[in-house]
């Protein structure tokens, strides 16, 4: 949205949209070409245009997540916060992503698609935490909850004004510039700001106040680091991880029925749209125990809409789903223990020796990353070349990452790891973290490959441990059988066959007693043994 | 060396003997503990301490290298490096590298051990260039070849005269200043600030004289950036290559020689030292044609002394190399066609099982770095891993990098590319350059494993080009047996086994042209086919 000042344009920038980190990049690239940023603080223009038939915030009731999920209480979260906010020398956080809000209180919410999260904000302290949310939304078991763990509840609009009082009181406020809004930044600057100023008037006209103005003995200052929440959040604890692997079969089962359905139809010649396709992995889905919602818009692509890295099939303009084309498919799915995201690519007729090769050297990337072992301290970018590597010996390469971190029962995205191209991550791979294991290959207006499952960071267990450190591996959630009909076996090397078996063993042991008879058959044949061709 | 100053110690540093990064860093933490940086400008405490009794410099003459092996003359050379100085806006660089001086000369000296260089300095200019070096080591051909190419002598201390000199002509100088000494950096810019001084007293006089004060129509800076020669002279011309691989072959026929002869010694009960071996190695070499020293000092390391990465045997307390124990050897060669550097690990009797476990792991780590292939841009950062994977499947691992730079006739070491698990290092490996690639393992009081070949990057010529860009690939220049008996062909893969077999194949094919009736049995047996455990 533009809007002149003067003779130069000023972008105009709702700062409750915009992390700080975000807002000042957009500042200075604006300031490069003579413009100007102006913060909105009472109106948001977007809202003058909606009047009223703007839609109403969201205010279905937030739930509290079993701590037979969650693994550990809220006492105890807030407890180890507040260890880190005292050896940051802080006095108090401000806590503004969603995710954050609902790992560290064990709640989760619906205000937002596919995320089981609530609006909120909140504060914790040495001594106690605030909780800015919509009231209508706290049932009175979440109440109950919230007062057990001393949590004391806020309006969300009042967010600003606790803020400047928490300056005014002098305190030492973590902030994570790159998640906490424009809006709080400025707004604990400017009171801060005020602080002093209000000081200096005064030790003007006496000398003995100014004790808290010279930096040592108080004030309030900002403690711009990052959020420490979002580091504990991904390293999962037993009970998250038992959920994990939990739903993960949950989702495998209605996966292996919905390929099932599939398969029958277009064997039959129905005639199925992309959209169809979602909607019936949701019916079969939805049939789960602990089903909540789907993880992210389902990516269901044909032939050459595979190609299109984050595809959204649309219900009148999208393909159809037959026998003659790829199909790729990325879904994922919210269950009340646990999040999964799975993708595979099949084709119900006869591929052709190109689609062939470029899958057997994705899958072979897949398994290169998934038998990785490594040091402690090993940031994600080091292992990214190994689900390349098989693709790169014949010139091909994808334009995406090749995992990202999965939240348990929250976010299918979540920071901080990664596993990229990109160099600039710099955190660890750590023992219980969920990442993504997904390469692919993607070839314009034809056709798309990914093979994705989930894995989590364990204990490799090696004979040895050199330079005294551990080394560690990847156990696999995701158990969903691979069409070996896309696999060139000739390319692959015995220790790939075997794991391909030896994966497909896994499905059937870990699945089949989720499965009926009639489904049965279909994972029986998916999961029979690949001969060596050596 | 310290020298007190007040109450705090002061660090005296002789300013050409510190790059300029170097002696600012030193600065910077030395600052931290209230101390001091003082720089020497006339003096050296060493050479008081010295007095008679220090040696003469080195005075040896210097040498035209020869067109066919450098492969593109000096005028070409100068040429280039002048587009560079323009487009970065520079009117003069300092190249004080003592590679880079020989490198752009296509000049070989001898003042440093193992490296074909010489002291000097060399300013370019868009005009004209300047080599700073003791006159008495410039031959009769050497000044021709000099005076075709359009540089003038200067005597090797004037550079610091030369240096205040560019700056009151105002020149634009591009200093490297991870390189150039602090002498020069000091010099210029003291030099820089008299100029501007003399510049405003002038303008208090007289003010039509202050044009060249406005920092745009004068006046001289400092150009602060990587030399553009580095990378220049990292990306070898193919006569540089073939100069690589011609010497290499010589050298592998020096090393066949060798290992017979040991071999033969061993088996007849000889007692030999470390560096009685180290001595035999330099004697095969020196009798190939264009020998002209090794490239280091010779690592040969028995046993333990094995696990000692930069080990270097002493002829009173050195081990001897039997029977009993592993035994390393890491050495290379200056040629006037080529540079080479060589690793191989043998046993002469029984390897224990851990020995041969972790050869194979070593060699199955070499492997996948040889065969890698990767898209253009790539830095070699990105490749580590793959020489590091096997490794880590058992929780071993390295402390050193995987690969570095080599010159061609030049310098054993040279960047600025890398092959390491260090990430700092951007630069992308392109076609043309040679790098090491030598992953190792080192138990402690116990073995050294070392295997080291060097490669040449070059077009992997993939059917697909993905992405619109180049894939890159390596071609060996090292052709020398690895010895089979440490491989455990049961954890290598099909493609593994191929590649020995390939390895030796090449090996035959190449070396045994080289070599009497005496070694090609040796040869042959050590590169005969290795048959498959599946």
């Amino acid at each position: 949205m533009f809007w002149l000042r003067g003779v130069e344009l000023a972008l105009i920038l709702e700062q409750f949209l915009f992390s700080s980190d975000a807002a000042e990049e957009l500042k200075g690239a604006i300031a490069e070409k003579n413009h100007e940023l102006v913060y909105l603080y009472d109106t948001n223009l977007v809202d003058e245009i909606w009047k009223e038939s703007r839609p109403k915030p969201p205010n279905k009731p937030i739930r509290v997540h079993d701590l037979k999920y969650a693994g550990v209480d809220v006492a105890s979260k807030l407890s180890s916060l507040r260890s880190e906010l005292i050896s940051a020398g802080s006095s108090a956080i401000v806590v503004s992503m969603l995710d954050e809000v609902a790992w560290l209180l064990n709640l989760r919410g619906n205000d937002v698609p596919h995320s089981p999260v609530m609006y909120a904000y909140l504060v914790v302290d040495v001594n106690g935490a605030k909780l800015f949310i919509d009231n209508s939304k706290v049932t009175p078991e979440v109440m109950d909850h919230l007062k057990n763990a001393g949590i004391e509840l806020r309006p969300y609009e009042s967010i600003l004004s606790e803020i400047e009082s928490l300056a005014a009181q002098g305190a030492h406020l973590w902030l994570d510039t790159s998640s906490v809004n424009a809006a709080i930044i400025n707004t604990f600057m400017s009171a801060c700001d005020r602080y002093f100023g209000s000081l200096k008037n005064k030790s003007k006209n006496n000398t003995k106040t100014c004790d808290g103005f010279n930096g040592q003995s108080g004030g309030p200052t900002g403690v711009y680091r990052m959020s420490p929440i979002s580091l504990e959040k991904a390293v999962k604890n037993h009970a998250e991880l038992e959920g994990m692997r939990n739903s993960h079969l949950r989702d495998a089962a209605a996966l292996a029925q919905f390929w099932v359905w599939l398969e029958e139809e277009i064997q039959k010649d129905v005639v199925l749209t992309e959209v169809e396709v979602a909607d019936k992995l949701l019916e079969f889905r939805s049939k789960q125990a602990g089903f909540l919602d789907t993880s992210f818009d389902t990516i269901s692509g044909s032939g050459a809409n595979g190609a299109i890295i984050h595809y959204k099939p649309e219900a009148d303009t999208c393909s159809a789903v037959d026998a003659k084309k790829l199909f790729l498919l990325d879904s994922g799915a919210q269950y009340i223990d646990g999040t999964t995201d799975i993708t595979r690519t099949v084709h119900f007729g006869e591929p052709t020796a190109r689609q062939i090769e470029c899958f057997t050297r994705v899958l072979q990337g897949h398994i290169a990353l998934d038998q990785a072992v490594f040091p402690e301290n090993t940031p994600g970018f080091v292992l990214d070349a190994f689900a390349r590597s098989s693709l790169w010996k014949i010139g091909l390469d994808y334009r995406h990452g090749t995992g990202h971190g999965v939240g348990a029962a929250l976010n299918v995205h979540e920071g901080p790891q990664s596993i990229s191209f990109r160099f600039g991550n710099m955190t660890p791979l750590q023992k219980g973290m969920v990442v993504s294991n997904e390469p692919g290959y993607y070839e314009d207006h034809a056709f798309g490959i990914r093979i994705e499952n989930l894995l989590c960071v364990k204990d490799a267990d090696t004979p040895n441990c050199f330079g005294g450190i551990g080394y560690l591996g990847f156990e696999k959630l995701t158990f969903v059988p691979i069409q070996s009909k896309l696999v060139d076996l000739s390319l692959l090397s015995v220790a790939e066959i075997d794991w391909l078996n030896d994966y497909h063993s896994q499905v059937w042991e870990k699945v089949s007693s989720h499965l009926g008879n009639h489904f049965l058959l279909f994972l029986h044949i998916r999961c029979m043994c690949m001969g060596s061709m050596l």
